[in-house]
């Protein structure tokens, strides 16, 4: 931007300024203040909080969400799995918080990273032969956002690109678009249960890729990778020199019948920063409890990694003093019957969720594995009423006040993403309620056509 | 920076990248990956983080600490009141988040900038006639540290500049920095109990002049202003056209003889962001619970920079839940004995350490008036031994085994700061140990010559 000065006749020790307003390719343009005049009030918001941009809150915000009122609200649409009272923390979580709360000893300042004993119990929880960690590899954040936040921040400049996953969660866009990162998207595939295509991965890397971003299991999809294929990922990292940023918030989480596999104790060269949080797995997101887990086995990261993690931790410091002092026994005691219980109940109500849309003419959903989430696609040219995936959500709201989010939310538009954390009674009532707008809307093959020749 | 493509013959569809450093103007300048050869690992830390300094931390680092191994440590460097167990919180602070953990009502999200219920809480608490507050005046934060890293964000773009106190706050510059904002420091001046150099701070002011941070009461100097320089602040602010970001997180941390003016309920015109916390008065410091109050009477920062500041927000999330649904409690059910207890004990330790230091020789402290803080000069032509304060507090520490910050971390060398929240017996013992340490190394004016000529 050129920058235009006015030399202005003035008197006095303490010159008064003025501010003036150029217009300049159609851009109004603060000139700030120019010594000379009277200055004026022009505060203006930086660029960058311009670029924070959280694509869910501009597309929800202007959807016409009035539900039908006839009909209670179902919200879909929340990745918190408290809403609704269905499935809350344990007990012993709780008391960890009140043990830490009583000892009087958490209420200080922790170093910025966290505390040395917590540093150590997420390693020792974590520690595995094939991806050992040690206190020092730790780093508590206020969430996994901050996780994301720092890591993306130590890895990438402004002019870098990142690669980010197709549908994928949005922050990775936000918070890269406010650093002035690029976003490249690699693209999941549904047909093989939101696997990523690799060859298409590969060819986005360039001179300028920071870092690949690996979120499994994912949200929105519900998926979890096989092992074969985080070494796939990670042979492609491997090769092409990239580190890997993985978002394993739902780590864990995946229903009996597959296994999850951290993906950094796959690798014994692909430089890791893996991060997570107590949010999803123990239920508490309001915690804002998140840690990054360094995986550096080759010394790639070395110092100068660790090191701008450490000075990042210190603009704002870490999380909440009380979560660390309960964060050992929250690791240790929680009983292994709670986190089975969470399963069973987001596994039943995943085959519930797919088993009623599956019947569903016009929808597609893809079975889910893990996580929190169910992705559905919708057969667009069987409701030619709609344009795309906001519109009809946008109907199933005023129709039969039920909010699903549009996976336009996460780059993918003509699915919707289902959050199956809600009650099952809620989850089928959703279900025939969104059968009963798929049967109202839907056009056969011929139907379709006829609307199409109405045009 | 410039950038050199290197073509190398390539086979295969996914062609192998190439990493090459080159030696420019003396600095390794990675050329990233360049399509054609077998790339090579070479992850570097990003600018944002090697910019991201904390000279508390540098200078702390850097200093050769062995304590005299028969003396016991006495530090009186950390602004953390919860080190001795001397200052412990209120028995209804700790009570009212065992209540939010047990209501089982705070653990999922909040809206990023805190559940409406809090920030009606902290407005009803801040708000007054001369500046009103409502709900949508507040933004929830993790700490102090965010609400000053989030009000600089949407004030400042890089290039511009901030105006800050020397001495002053380490956390300004380093975040400044970090974003790529320039630091501009105005004067305090000692021989008025830090007051502001007017004149200085307004000669400061240029057309890329962001805000003003002014910081009271203060942390390094325990200076508390007066209302009516603090309206000749405003008046500067007011004629400049420059809002103000107001550090006040030992807002109401005043000792008896004095009143504590929130800087907003002085002004009609100025647009100023108040951050604060929890920290210091509720004595938490580690509960990261900050915020922002946004005083905007004439609507010049307007809906931009609140929305702003809700964008920013949605980056990390706000403060953590459980201590969000203490808040209401917190603020209103806290004794008000608990507030005047701290205070007489700070008051009494600031007069006992101040007399003290008063009758040392080559010292001369300021005398505090709130906050944590007092601030001593070192007559430095008296102690010909020493280069300067670093230098100075080094050997305290290895003679006396005293640990106090050399002001040189807050940009005011041959000052260093004592903190005044440790326990009366260890305020005495650590003055009279300065004491042995000063009258050991003084040198009369008379000895300072001599020690000249013998150089
Ligand atoms: C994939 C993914 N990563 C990160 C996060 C953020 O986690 P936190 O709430 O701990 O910041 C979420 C939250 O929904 C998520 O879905
Ligand atoms: C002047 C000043 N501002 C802000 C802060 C940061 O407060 P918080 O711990 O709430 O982030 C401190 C902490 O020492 C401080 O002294």
């Amino acid at each position: 931007m050129d920058s235009y000065l006015i030399q202005v006749n003035s008197q006095g020790d303490h010159v008064p300024l003025l501010d003036i307003h150029l217009k300049t390719n159609g851009n109004s343009m603060s000139l700030g203040k120019v010594k000379g005049r009277k200055p004026r009030w022009a505060v203006r918001a930086s660029e960058m909080s311009k670029k924070t941009f959280n694509p869910v809150r501009a597309i929800v915000d202007s959807m016409k969400v009035d539900p039908n009122p006839k009909k209670a609200m179902i919200s879909l649409s929340l990745g918190d799995p408290t809403v609704f009272g269905n499935l809350p923390t344990n007990d012993e979580v709780t008391q960890a918080m009140k043990e830490a709360l009583d000892s009087g000893r958490y209420n200080g300042y922790a170093p910025s990273v966290g505390y040395q004993s917590c540093r150590e119990a997420v390693a020792a929880y974590y520690n595995c032969p094939e991806a050992p960690l040690e206190a020092q590899d730790v780093i508590l954040t206020s969430g996994c956002s901050q996780a994301i936040e720092l890591a993306l921040a130590v890895l990438a400049n402004p002019g870098q690109n990142i690669l980010v996953p197709r549908p994928g969660f949005s922050l990775y866009k936000t918070l890269a678009l406010s650093m002035g990162i690029e976003v490249k998207l690699y693209n999941l595939m549904p047909e093989k249960s939101w696997e990523i295509d690799l060859k298409h991965l590969e060819s986005l890397v360039d001179e300028k890729t920071a870092c690949v971003i690996v979120n499994n299991p994912s949200n929105p999809c519900g998926s979890v990778f096989s092992k074969s294929h985080l070494q796939k990922i990670l042979a492609v990292a491997s090769r092409q020199c990239v580190p890997i940023l993985a978002d394993e918030i739902y780590g864990d989480m995946v229903f009996a019948d597959c296994k999850y596999e951290p993906i950094a104790t796959l690798s014994t060269n692909v430089p890791i920063l893996s991060c997570g949080g107590l949010a999803k797995r123990w239920l508490v997101p309001g915690w804002r409890m998140g840690w990054i887990l360094i995986h550096d086995r080759r010394d790639i990261f070395g110092n100068e990694i660790r090191d701008g993690l450490i000075r990042l931790s210190q603009r704002i410091l870490g999380p909440c003093t009380i979560v660390q002092g309960a964060l050992e026994r929250i690791l240790h005691r929680t009983p292994p019957d709670f986190y089975h219980n969470t399963l069973s109940i987001l596994k039943s109500n995943a085959d519930l969720c797919y088993a009623a849309l599956s019947a569903i003419p016009g929808l597609q959903p893809v079975r889910p594995a893990g996580a929190m989430y169910l992705m559905v696609e919708i057969e667009m040219e069987h409701f030619p009423e709609f344009e795309n995936d906001v519109e009809f959500t946008e109907r199933l709201i005023s129709e039969q006040s039920v909010f699903c989010l549009p996976a336009t939310c996460f780059e993918y538009p003509n699915f919707f993403r289902v959050v199956i954390t809600v009650p099952e009674e809620m989850i089928l009532e959703a279900c025939s309620r969104i059968q009963e707008f798929c049967e109202t809307h839907y056009q056969g093959a011929e139907g379709a056509q006829d609307l199409e020749c109405d045009k």
